[in-house]
């Protein structure tokens, strides 16, 4: 409908000046957080539209959108959306949410969903995930944390740890890197679930040195960022191979002690054992820090959506 | 409890003065929307109490209480509701709810639902939707659609379409009608599902011109608006003759051919193949506009719930 | 994480003076709701993390920090909630949700959950009900209502009844009421549920006088307050049990007649049969007045917790 909107579909769609200002206007938002928000949309209205619960990420945006004076509506479950229980398209119910709001979060199971709505939403459009497809606002807040924790994002060596096939977050963290200079990425997982072929030919295109292996514990002492993920248990054919894999990518003490002393340990979270309790304690742990840094990407990308 | 307390219960409580004004304050409605809303119910409360999902009908409330200032409470999902559970009366739950907010919009599977929560409740209750009973809020927004789409009411021609036995729209917007001059209604249905008996007596009281038949095609060229409704599989003995009913009502290209320039298409949503999509860029395909009307309804509605 | 910070996590943490102060602050927050309640926490977001459902207690959490002008996020269902779902532990949610708000309210189904909240959070705890733990909150406006209705707690006479077992209230409630003087509780319920030997230590050492029976009608003359609760029915080996049990407590017209003029029938609600409609109309009937006085103690610990 509207031309000119500003929507947040994929990672690919920020190059390096968008990342720079991005992430500026983040930094800027943790001076308002910090100063207890402003009223600067008041009256403005959000609605979180998700068809699939996350209940950590929709948290995340709506304190975004009220720690800038503004409005939330929403609902928070698929199954109990009667419209698409009735046989509602996506896009007739983005026809009419469009009137009651001015900028769209949505989380759906489809991939592409996203771009579907925002094909015919009059206001902007925020992909909080789209199935196996992309979680953008994830990948702006995991680049955001390396630049933040190492000074700058140039120059990283990372470790994405886990399930690379299904892991929507490392591809898009993936996209967002390949806008930095001198960039090494190992791409660590069991054979089953190595990265995709797609992925690694953006990064051929775009310059971006990688490496893939199956051995975290040799690469642990190269890099400035352990980026670890969940691996799931129906990806395997078998406990016991389940098991196998996943126990192989534990950052635990052990692991810890082969890191850099200025590296650091991400994670999207939620984590269901793959980062040991005992790393917490670590300064290298920010895997926390990196939650927290989600609400200041967000404020940013609402302010991009809703600001002159 | 209170008295002069002003309750949205059902559409036979409108008589045209009502409604000449309502739409009037409607239209301001939307000149404050246009304006980015207004504070006026700052630091009022809405309970928005579904104890029934309808996504839709509760974000269009939820985002009039916010383009009026006003702060939403609520609960999206009956089969949730916790002293529902527990066994705790309506009534109960209403006496309740009345200390916590200052307007209670109530959707509910029961039929007199909404009356009986206006009869102990504190604060002015709105009827969302109670069961096969009514859904006053739709008609009015339908019948306010129709006004700025045609430019007035009275000598309005109109064939409702669909399932005239159990959808409550249908019936709810004949009663709002009633209070209009000149207007003809065509009943369209299967035979199983037809306009029941107390709906046709009190168009007969009221004065009001209507024929039953079950054929759209011959109809659509003589009226100035098509209210197309759904049809649902369970109302019929197997599914040859529910796909034989609901393909004969299907608004499409054809009938749009059939139609008068000057006419409209309504729905009150979500539809599911009963307006073919190719419907929706001709000018006649009003149903996302008056889905957008909800909302300047609905306000308009709370402002005289809460208004002085 | 931060030292300093005010939780409201059990019972019996509450003093004698902090009880003063408490309800002399619910006194002053009548007057705030009566004057259409003040913006004191504008940009302030409480989220209401809601491992259960428990519609009336989230929403009266919900209009009091709204009437206090703060902002609320959450999730209504534990089911839902989708990192739990993933395996992820209460002390990670806590650690995040600690960086989008600036009160956490929560209700989960494990005892002791509020504290190993409280431990990890940034920002202050209200434990809105911990499984068979406690539910300080309730018992708060519970006293508050006694002290309200009878114009002083010392010296009051309270019987409480039903499942003494498993009914957390009545537990919270009495330590609360171990802080004034001459207060004599009667715990009635049947043989299979009583009140359990730790409660009745605490009244011990803290002198307060009780008395166990069986007996309800006995005791219904001699008492200032009535105490009611439900009964479940999968606490007794067979229905009959059950209904000869449940059957003994009920609140009806007779036992009003046996009850002093000056007392009052209490009831944390919902209520599903344990006291009879007809008592509604019977001044004595308080607790409709009771869940009301929820707000108050509630806005009053809100601004406990997020004041100066």
């Amino acid at each position: 409908m509207e031309r000119n909107l500003y929507h947040v579909l994929g990672a690919k769609q920020f190059g390096r000046e968008d990342l720079d200002r991005l992430f500026a206007e983040a930094r800027e938002m943790e001076k308002v957080v910090a100063a207890g928000g402003d009223r600067r949309f008041t009256g403005k209205i959000m609605t979180t539209l998700f068809f699939e619960a996350s209940t950590r990420t929709r948290l995340s945006f709506e304190s975004a959108m009220n720690r800038l004076g503004g409005s939330v509506i929403g609902t928070e479950n698929a199954a109990q959306f009667s419209s698409a229980i009735k046989g509602e398209t996506l896009e007739d119910t983005i026809k009419i949410i469009t009137g009651y709001s001015d900028v769209i979060v949505m989380r759906h199971t489809d991939i592409g969903a996203a771009k579907r709505a925002a094909k015919v939403s009059g206001v902007p459009v925020i992909n909080a995930g789209d199935g196996a497809g992309e979680h953008p606002t994830q990948a702006l807040l995991d680049a955001y944390t390396i630049g933040k924790e190492l000074g700058q994002i140039d120059g990283v060596k990372i470790a994405m740890v886990g399930d690379l096939a299904y892991g929507r977050t490392v591809h898009s963290l993936s996209y967002i890197l390949a806008n930095y200079k001198d960039v090494m990425i190992y791409y660590i997982s069991p054979e089953n679930v190595q990265i995709p072929a797609s992925v690694k030919r953006y990064m051929d295109e775009k310059g971006i040195r990688f490496a893939e292996t199956t051995d975290l514990d040799s690469v642990a002492g190269d890099v400035d960022v352990v980026y670890q993920t969940r691996i799931q248990k129906e990806r395997f054919p078998s406990i016991e191979e389940y098991e196998k894999a996943s126990g192989q990518y534990i950052v635990d003490r052990e692991l810890l002690d082969r890191m850099r002393k200025n590296s650091i340990v991400l994670h999207p979270l939620p984590r269901a054992g793959e980062i040991a309790e005992e790393v917490d304690a670590d300064p290298r742990a920010a895997y926390f820090r990196q939650a927290q840094n989600g609400l200041f990407i967000r404020m940013a990308l609402i302010d991009k959506c809703l600001g002159k």
